[in-house]
């Protein structure tokens, strides 16, 4: 095989056309193109298929997608989606991330810290209501009206009704506003997690590669008052192998893609976003291998962040140089040129839309003048430090929440607030020396970025350096625990000025100079592009009609295609891989090491049974769980992954190249029976 | 002062004419522009004052620059060039990094391993020599035909003498050819080094930024049969201020400019070479910074690297945002249409050049592609190891020593041998935790970018991870012995044929792969470039004549300036620093914590007196160490940094914003006074 990175800097031409080409685009249910599907696929989706699907759909707040496939609300995932909970859950003496997690009976299932499982009731079109309300405000006001638009309209139809969360979602970068309605789960527990060598078998190397063998699943249940929740409308685990060319449909939540953006955005992200991204996470990647080595507890408490870093290091690696390529960007430039030449050829949609483009070419200066401070003294203050979080969370939410709810910050308003106390104040471990390197890591990239003689760098170090500054901070806290978050809480202004928290002191100290850049960052960068880009939306509209998608926005969308390997440099890489294959790559090292349980069972396991396997579907990070859908409605496994050629799919789609990368039901039910026992899950997805 | 980075990603315009601009270049002392000079700084500059510098100006193999001070063999260079030195002479016990050293007496001074000081003699041109031999040959030939010219000349000229060194430069990527002869002192001593916390005070965060109050100095000591060297054509201290505007020259050894690349190899600087050596720098910072917290010993041990990575990085993170400054590729881009346009305009010419800009552009497919293969197999293989140095250059040289000398590698050819011995069998301690770290970081590397299921890779890693290969092969050697090596080397192949030791055994098994890496290299990227580049610089010299310099290539030359601040957004950053800012600077906490030595010298220093300052002087990395000449000949100070904007120096100089940084000798007499009680030293520099 020779689908290497290093040919990846060279990738073919991603296509990038004007309207998407067959098994393109992420769809909203709302506007699936079923007849398009039905030419290319040859197979007919109706309404009553896509209600199912949605009804069976969940969201996951801690980013991933997942499905209902039980009628007791047993829930589908990855492995890589549940990590965090097993960490959680995990202590010096039961590490489930090393060992595995398998309740055997209901009791033993247990909560997972600060998930929220959400599955979509309904969607509104609010695009007149937000438009009305922002109509030709600038800068700051326009914001403003925008956050108090949302704030209303979700408080109006969900505020009183503890079981649904309601969420406006702006498509097309501001060119729809849609309320999204969702039934909430906020008692889901974890029921089986597979051990990290076999979920992430290959780990970072094999990460985004193919062929694969991971069992990259997880199962969760979903709870309400202490008992499993009903759930009829799951969809059906059918534990078959997948035939090459047949149609796949992916339900799940994308979470971000720039598909949209203009040509002088694609350069601020290639000169300047990513490439910081990039060099942050190298250098963390770093620190917690380093810190890992340290002792056996540390290596346990680095696992899942450092597969945080490795992985977003890759995402953004591949971003890289995909817009490195001559042609991907020859391509958005020819692309950009033909909408702005079919406006300027329509008078009246030329004044309606003016130059949009010019417009946001201009505020990239002031983008890229501002981004570093506005990253790290608001965007990403504090890295991944959950105690500084804790503290920015309670020190704002004190502020915020003595204002009306549409005058505060948008993640403080009423409709938000519920999900919010949930992640503040679900009881998780705080590791002290992890948290302190994230601290000083944020402090020392913070002064690096912004110079030693900034007035910000002072007021954030004084004459401490960040190693101290840090240490002082996280050792004096007591955020840690969640009573006294919980006190601070509900405490409000006068708790938290009376508290002598040095965290909490901190967030304190620091909170007018980050609210500065924020506003600086909102008033002459995001709502000036906000209002520019929803310009061209109209304009993309007018000139393509409904054959356009949005970008991804965590919400849930529907991708369709089929079952197929593809070719690179002449070498045709083929659509599965067999359990057989698992035990061949195994080398007994790290990260190609099975565990012995594996080992024992390979005489028990088919091993031409399908392990993993690779579609069309057009997919993006966000999307990790997502069912993979036959078009009987049968779930053939759990999307996991996209191929390295899938990475600038941020930008672009290229159906000859891009794959997504699966853990199928066959390879899953063989692995639950014969290495896990797991016998009771087995026969409530219905295998027989 | 708002001269932040962030700022310095939207940088003015770098200006890149196609003759050089005042105060532009770094030129060779045989065709130093002395009219110009006196046109735009009003100095006269003649042969004499030329022979006087050149016979005072110092090359250090380790990469620096310095000058001889006294007549005793003195040489003054910075002290981040004499850190490694230092380094390798402390041990747990007696650490001059930390702590600073001094040699009371001639008998105090010790021999830096390694490093052997060069001063030039003479130049000769041999264009003529090498085009005869190389004419007309394709790809791998044509590199063969110019490393045995190159052995040839250097051999016929120097070999039987062994105070001299020869070496062949490649001028203008190929244009020129010229022998230069040095004088060399393989004997070098360490005389005095301040504590790094005064050498290199600001640390990281003032890298490349001023204003500056580093005392970046350190001073060597020539050798020879065990005596000092006398040198009566020293530079003369002068301890005395700069003054504003006053002619400074710079005369050392810039390492390596980019500034005749074409647009398509910047191209590929830009989005494959740099980024990928910052991302490993950044990873490696990250490994090396939580390193250095296992315990006060690691502590020590990775201070010196650690210097380096930094260092590195922000070079390159400066070359890159150069890079990705749109008017600087419009500008590279202007001048070679007008390069292009003036050869089709003459006929005669047109035919003799024919296209080489295409030829380079179609070259940089297969630099994309052989790349990452090249180096992590080849020009970086083993990472920073030195025990894989040792046993690598132990395998080649046991092979290669078997031919005659002009069909070796070139670093193998009877005149380069000398050095390499001296370098590979000198004493300097190895620790077993940094090798472990290097190589580790090497393998994981090399699997990242080629994949796991390349051919190399499984060469390299058979069914080992790099962790336990790496920590393998560096427990099991014993190359860190000198004796060891010298055994190893005089044996020749027998004896690496019959070496058991791990290291050995593992540079035979990839040596035909990475030679094979590096054939491909050379035959597919490196001739054809050179053969083009080579067209380039006739073109330049037909079209443009002697105003153009050529790219630095770690030998001697001179560059003409100014004492000077500059003007950034507004804000005047003046010329110079003093005494009494170091201490307002001073925080208490690292990188910007004085010694209490300092602190208790405080008193008896002048406030007053210069410290630090900048000038206009185009240099670049490789002229650290260089002295900072007035028009009489006086020692002002030596070079040590450039400010942020001169990172872009790498692609061109713009005399408004790029400056260097110079530690004065007003400021170092006064510290060597009072702070050290350096009086002998003082004495030995003729200050009264």
């Amino acid at each position: 095989m020779d689908f290497k990175l290093a040919g990846a800097f060279l990738a073919a031409a991603l296509c990038l056309p004007v309207a998407a080409r067959a098994d393109e685009g992420m769809w909203t249910f709302d506007a699936f193109p079923a007849a398009r599907v039905e030419q290319s696929l040859g197979v007919k989706i109706d309404q009553k298929w896509l209600d199912r699907v949605q009804a069976a759909s969940v969201r996951l707040t801690s980013g991933c997608s997942a499905s209902v496939v039980s009628p007791e609300g047993l829930v589908l995932t990855n492995q890589h989606c549940v990590i965090d909970c097993a960490q959680n859950l995990s202590t010096g003496s039961a590490d489930y991330v090393k060992d595995s997690f398998l309740a055997r009976t209901r009791e033993e299932e247990r909560a997972c810290p600060g998930i929220q499982a959400e599955i979509l009731l309904s969607i509104i079109d609010v695009s007149a209501d937000v438009s009305k309300a922002t109509s030709g405000l600038p800068g700051g006001d326009f914001i403003k009206a925008r956050n108090a638009a949302y704030a209303r309209l979700e408080s109006e139809t969900c505020s009183r009704d503890l079981q649904t969360r309601c969420q406006v979602i702006s498509f097309y970068r501001g060119g729809q506003h849609k309320l999204y309605r969702y039934r909430k789960y906020s008692d889901v527990r974890l029921v089986f997690m597979p051990e990290l060598t076999a979920g992430f078998f290959g780990g970072d190397p094999d990460n985004f590669n193919f062929p694969r063998y991971a069992l990259d699943v997880g199962f969760l249940r979903l709870y309400e008052a202490g008992k499993p929740v009903r759930t009829p409308q799951h969809l059906t685990w059918k534990a078959r192998a997948p035939v090459p060319g047949e149609a796949t449909f992916v339900s799940g939540n994308p979470g971000s893609t720039d598909r949209q953006l203009t040509v002088a955005q694609l350069e601020t992200q290639r000169d300047l976003v990513i490439p910081v991204s990039l060099l942050q996470r190298s250098e963390m990647r770093g620190r917690l291998i380093e810190f890992s080595r340290r002792d056996v507890e540390s290596r346990r408490i680095a696992t899942d962040p450092l597969f945080g870093v490795e992985n977003g290091f890759k995402v953004n690696f591949g971003r890289q140089f995909a817009l490195n390529t001559p042609s991907l960007m020859d391509a958005k430039r020819a692309e950009e040129a033909d909408l702005r030449a079919r406006v300027a050829a329509d008078p009246a949609l030329a004044a309606r839309i003016r130059d949009p483009w010019s417009e946001i070419a201009a505020i990239q200066k002031v983008y890229a003048d501002q981004y570093l401070r506005f990253r790290q003294l608001e965007a990403g203050s504090g890295g991944s430090s959950d105690l500084f979080n804790f503290a920015h969370i309670l020190v704002r939410g004190a502020r915020e929440r003595g204002l009306p709810s549409a005058e505060r910050l948008p993640e403080f308003a009423d409709a938000r607030l519920p999900l919010m106390e949930k992640q503040l104040l679900d009881a998780s471990p705080v590791d002290p020396a992890l948290e302190q390197l994230e601290m000083e890591f944020w402090l020392l990239k913070t002064r690096e970025y912004l110079t030693a003689d900034d007035p910000a760098t002072k007021l954030l170090l004084g004459r401490d350096s960040p190693e101290a500054l840090s240490e002082a901070l996280v050792s004096g806290s007591k955020l840690g625990d969640p009573a006294v978050r919980k006190a601070l809480w509900q405490g409000g202004l006068p708790a938290i000025e009376a508290s002598t928290d040095p965290m909490i002191r901190y967030a304190l100290k620091i909170d007018t100079e980050a609210r500065a850049a924020r506003k600086a960052w909102e008033t002459q960068v995001s709502a000036p592009t906000e209002a520019a880009a929803a310009r061209i939306a109209i304009a993309r509209f007018a000139v393509y009609g409904d054959k356009v998608y949005p970008d991804a926005t965590f919400s849930l969308r529907l991708s369709y295609g089929k079952v197929a390997g593809w070719t690179w440099r002449g070498t045709e890489v083929p659509a599965t891989t067999k359990i057989a294959g698992l035990y061949e790559r195994a080398t007994g090292a790290e990260p190609f090491r099975v565990a012995d349980r594996w080992l024992a069972a390979r005489d028990r396991m088919k091993p031409d049974t399908v392990f993993n396997f690779v579609t069309t579907n057009d997919i993006i990070g966000g999307n990790s769980g997502s069912p993979v859908i036959s078009a009987k409605g049968e779930i053939l496994g759990a999307a996991f992954d996209g191929n390295i050629h899938s990475l600038g799919g941020d930008y672009g789609y290229d159906g000859t190249l891009n794959r997504t990368v699966v853990v199928s039901t066959a390879g899953a039910t063989e692995a639950l029976r014969h290495v896990y026992g797991a016998e009771a899950l087995v026969q409530e997805l219905g295998v027989r």
